[in-house]
């Protein structure tokens, strides 16, 4: 397919009481059932392009593969909006988990995980990755220029994968978890090294944003939109550094500031 | 419960490379499992406040229940985020429909439904209700003064129920289906007619989005973002006028423009 998820639309355009015609682009939206191994798992709209990336970041996202190869088969019908997947494993039990409301043994003390797949997924990271402030305000400015549908359409979000220095790939779709797993399929498919990586994110961060990164395995989220509690818990527990409100010259850095350099403030206390 | 929605999160802010330490309040994110006649029927993420509302809007949005008395009992454990509520019907027909792709028998010439819970929940909408540019602009200016968790947090959606002159009432929420859902169960809890009325809503229009709107049963729903091809084709065949990128004075009416007086743009052939 590949297009380029963005379709003309013939709009009435007011400014104030003045009506016009006028032809704009609009953000496309395709629905995608994925099939695996022949049972149906998932059905998510999403933007119609990286669909095999979007494919395989969702099923690593939901604890079904954690290694590209371990699908053995894939392919699309693009016109009804199918995805056919084959992977060795008994997929039974996968099923259940998936959606299933993790339910803590005891007091409700346990991490903030809410489906037993992610307490299954999810993991502290540990990376010893460190970025500075003014890399921070560049990866964003960065990506806001590379963001051509956005610019467009007004409807689409983006994730890139970063080092320090530069975005090293972008992923684009009307979802924004959807941005996360084609990211993720991305590393997975081309065996991209996660170690000293992060990711430069436009949406807003919650608990589902949260978990995706924890499961990629990247120890800083940066992101022009705001997070949620939930978010902040689960990045405290998980290791991550979330920041956001990234706009211009400002950021907000939420957890583990440890890696931002420059990111102790001085206090009254410790200056000299 | 009844949370304000925000929480105080100690912050490292950064402008520059000065960096301060601050308490900003962060928006709540609550998981909440819904238990249907004791069995789990879906677990969302939402904001802690007016659950019942959210939880009628999201039955009803997912063709269970069509009126609020069809629910016996409803109670909630807030500390562990489980609903449970009890219907007279059988639930097995509909957990098998409420996720399950719809295939259509001919040739994919049917609606844009991907959902066969909505083929049979969504309708075509007659209403006749009509709306002037000023006052689109009014209602949009209204509901952003109204909208104080997201000028706090800069994290929740808004929708409101409004007849052409104000706001009636005003649903928040982290994710913008809930903002829409709870603002559907409040019309179904408290009767409120739904004829003459509109929807004012600060989210992107998706295909989602729009199905609700049409299983609320009005006729203009106008955003200050962007929308999906999928979801103005489905604006289209529901009867639904759909207005986008409703900022300051200006808005794009992109299906059904006769519910917006002086919608008829002069062209040059009409001039006389």
């Amino acid at each position: 397919m590949e297009s380029s998820g963005a379709r003309e639309w013939e709009v009435v355009r007011y400014e104030g009481n003045n009506a016009s015609i006028i032809q704009e682009e609009v953000a496309e939206e395709f629905a995608l059932t994925i099939m695996l191994n022949g049972t149906e798992f998932a059905t998510i709209v999403c933007s119609p392009f990286d669909i095999q990336q979007l494919v395989v970041g969702f099923l690593a996202s939901e604890g079904v593969i954690r290694f590209y190869d371990e699908i053995e088969n894939f392919s699309l019908d693009e016109k009804l909006g199918f995805a056919y997947v084959e992977v060795a494993k008994d997929i039974n039990q996968l099923q259940t988990d998936h959606s299933k409301r993790l339910i803590g043994s005891c007091c409700g003390k346990s991490r903030q995980f809410y489906f037993k797949s992610d307490a299954k997924t999810a993991k502290t990271v540990m990376s010893s990755f460190q970025v500075s402030v003014e890399q921070c305000f560049f990866l964003m400015e960065q990506l806001q220029e590379q963001s051509g549908a956005f610019l467009r359409t007004g409807g689409v979000h983006n994730a890139a994968l970063a080092d320090s220095e530069k975005l090293l790939s972008v992923h684009t779709d009307i979802g924004r978890h959807n941005a996360l797993d084609k990211l993720y399929g991305h590393t997975l498919v081309n065996k991209v090294p996660i170690r000293d990586k992060m990711i430069v994110f436009s949406g807003r961060i919650s608990s589902e944003v949260l978990l995706k990164v924890s499961k990629i395995g990247i120890g800083v989220l940066i992101s022009k939109a705001a997070p949620t509690d939930l978010a902040l818990k689960l990045a405290e527990e998980l290791g991550i550094t979330a920041i956001g409100f990234a706009r211009g010259n400002k950021m907000n850095v939420y957890t583990h500031p440890h890696r931002v350099k420059e990111a102790v403030p001085s206090t009254g206390e410790d200056s000299v």
